[in-house]
């Protein structure tokens, strides 16, 4: 009655902080139950399978796989290729032959993608397994889910580069602009209001992809902030647009790059900083301006993990597993908050998560699309985990001046 | 017989991690003397001084006082100004009417240039009071030190970045360039060989501007290492320059800033990670060839500090405050290595450091000018500090193939 036979885990997409976490739940998970004769590891993501390339984690070390849990960045290896019917009919004949009865995808929503498409081409084909889709994202952008794994550690790193680029603009001051990833979704952008302590404290703007960009409003932006402040610290998404959607890096500059699923490569580029500060010091003549754009650091920075986000990192893996061996389920799992702060998590349908993109709900942008709410900070505050660092400041008064 | 008066503390330059430790260092140390009758700090600097803004840290808390010290980037606020004979004699009309008898300045090689200066102006115009310079740079380039407060936490830093884009690139395959900081010495740089656990780990390959870099020979150190990894990871010094001394960013781009020092301003921008990026792509079309410049966050990131660092940046402040007062003694405080691991504070003429830079011995640097050497992992390991997180991997083997 229960299904025998092999687990197979992949991990597709951009690795994050805690991708690991779930695969180790899973493997934790996995081995306490009988009818799980070995559990399989795809190298580089679905690719990995077509290839036959598996390795045994039934041989892993329990210590080894607790460093690895540790560890960032996919340790199966990750791909970018989307299966098509092709590239699924391979899949099967290869796990087929393997009796891999249990197929577990850690990815985004492009994996989640690719578990419905491998799951209905099993349904077509009679194969009888159980597909899971594990959720893993910096960008925080998929259905259904309160957040994702990945997201908490990424924005605890954000928060930590802001705290720290706020500082430096205080004691050299001028205007910075920093460049966060998130082509379509602001989460982890946002996530740098996170770093503001003292009232005077930057980011004093932040601009999200999920309201139009106008130059000359950021611009004016700006100016009231260094009127006020004598300095400004800037947190930009790299996939600010326009209001027709025209990404405000292409509409100013000209050369990118397309991916296999067709999104504009935007990250390890410093062009969308370049263009907004040439624009800063042009227009006001502000000698010290500087960008940085964050890049892959943001995904990959080894020693930035939010508590929070491990844990359910690991529990997401586990829940997977659960549902898949012991309920004879497929689906997505998901992220509930219900409480503050507590989770659950739920089996979702794959078709509520699959190729679709969550934003940033309008409650959590102001009114004049230049930062973030309070009910975001709320939304955010226990997603970064406890022991973040502390930016202090001297209160001594200043001293009468005696000269002038 | 004691000379009776006011301290003034500045901090000048770029900020790191731990410069906040010496200003603490000094503060509390400078406390325990009866004849120091107030505590100033400067603000910005020594364009502070000249504008007579102080702040009396007499009245700080030991609590605040103890927060501000874990906190990066220059408290009090730094500066970029190089003090001529003129504004020196500004500072010293400000300076006596408060009555300031000792002057700490925390700073880099051009602050101890200051710091001298100031002293043979206070020799010119009779005033008695004492000098004191406390290094600190990332750069690690001060002459006549072992090494600098706030290198340890940098390199820590940069180390940390590329244990996770050398994981990222592991994942998804391909070529990886992180710039790192440092316009005339590469220790930074070399940090990031200590990110290298497994002999694959990456940074494959090195780049410091204490050798000339030809884009020949680099085109084919990238080719060696992929043809062998089928993936490489590249750390590259902002400051690489060819044979004649010309920047490589300069050579083969255009635009550049100059700093009141009239150095060229290399930070914030993407051009050098762009230029090799663009030239791999081009000649052997890889497809995934990105590349990240880390910026400001090497020197202001919240939240990657050596202990060991943060130690002796404390330690300097102190040794600084008793050889001025309980000594009466001017000059600069330097780190000397006199264990494994163990180091001694040495008061050093200011001549000896000021305006001069250190660079890599030849014995840090590989043969091949394209790596650093066992003599420099074992100069750096202690300076990272404890508590390093680690980079696991899975060791499970390879499943046999059945289908091909």
């Amino acid at each position: 009655m229960k299904l025998e036979g092999k687990v197979l885990i992949a991990q597709g997409g951009g690795p994050t902080a805690v991708i690991n976490q779930s695969l180790v739940g899973i493997i934790l998970e996995a081995r306490r139950y009988p009818q799980i004769t070995k559990i399989y590891g795809a190298l580089n993501g679905v690719s990995g399978i077509v290839d036959e390339r598996f390795v045994d984690l039934t041989q892993e070390t329990e210590r080894n796989l607790e460093e690895i849990a540790n560890t960032p960045s996919s340790a199966l290896g990750s791909t970018r290729d989307k299966p098509d019917e092709a590239y699924c009919k391979q899949m099967f004949e290869v796990m087929r032959a393997h009796d891999i009865r249990y197929f577990f995808y850690i990815g985004g929503n492009d994996s989640s993608d690719t578990v419905r498409i491998v799951s209905e081409e099993a349904k077509k084909v009679g194969y009888d397994f159980r597909t899971m889709h594990i959720p893993k994202t910096i960008d925080n952008d998929l259905m259904g889910n309160d957040h994702t794994p990945g997201y908490g550690s990424a924005a605890r790193f954000v928060t930590q580069c802001f705290m720290g680029a706020n500082l430096d603009n205080r004691a050299l001051k001028g205007v910075y602009i920093g460049v966060v990833m998130g082509r379509h979704a602001g989460f982890l952008t946002a996530a740098s209001a996170m770093a503001q302590r003292f009232p005077d404290d930057g980011p004093h703007l932040i601009y999200l992809p999920e309201r139009p960009f106008h130059m000359s409003q950021f611009l004016s932006d700006v100016k009231n902030v260094y009127d006020k402040y004598g300095r400004c610290v800037i947190a930009a998404s790299e996939g600010v647009q326009d209001e027709n959607g025209q990404p405000i890096m292409i509409k100013y500059a000209n050369k990118v790059e397309r991916d296999a699923y067709g999104n504009v490569q935007l990250s390890g580029s410093g062009i969308l900083g370049d263009i907004l500060a040439t624009y800063i010091k042009n227009k006001f003549h502000i000698k010290r301006v500087r960008a940085d754009t964050f890049g892959y650091l943001q995904r990959s920075f080894l020693g930035s993990v939010s508590d929070t986000d491990r844990a359910e990192a690991r529990e997401v893996g586990e829940k997977a597993a659960q549902y898949a061996i012991l309920h004879d389920m497929d689906g997505s799992i998901t992220i509930q908050r219900v409480g503050d702060y507590a989770v659950d998590y739920r089996l979702t349908d794959i078709g509520q998560i699959a190729a679709l993109t969550r934003c940033m709900p309008d409650a959590f942008i102001n009114e004049e699309a230049n930062h973030v709410t309070e009910a975001f900070r709320s939304y955010a505050r226990p997603l970064l985990g406890s022991n973040m660092p502390i930016a202090g400041r001297l209160r001594a008064p200043m001293v009468k001046k005696l000269v002038r």
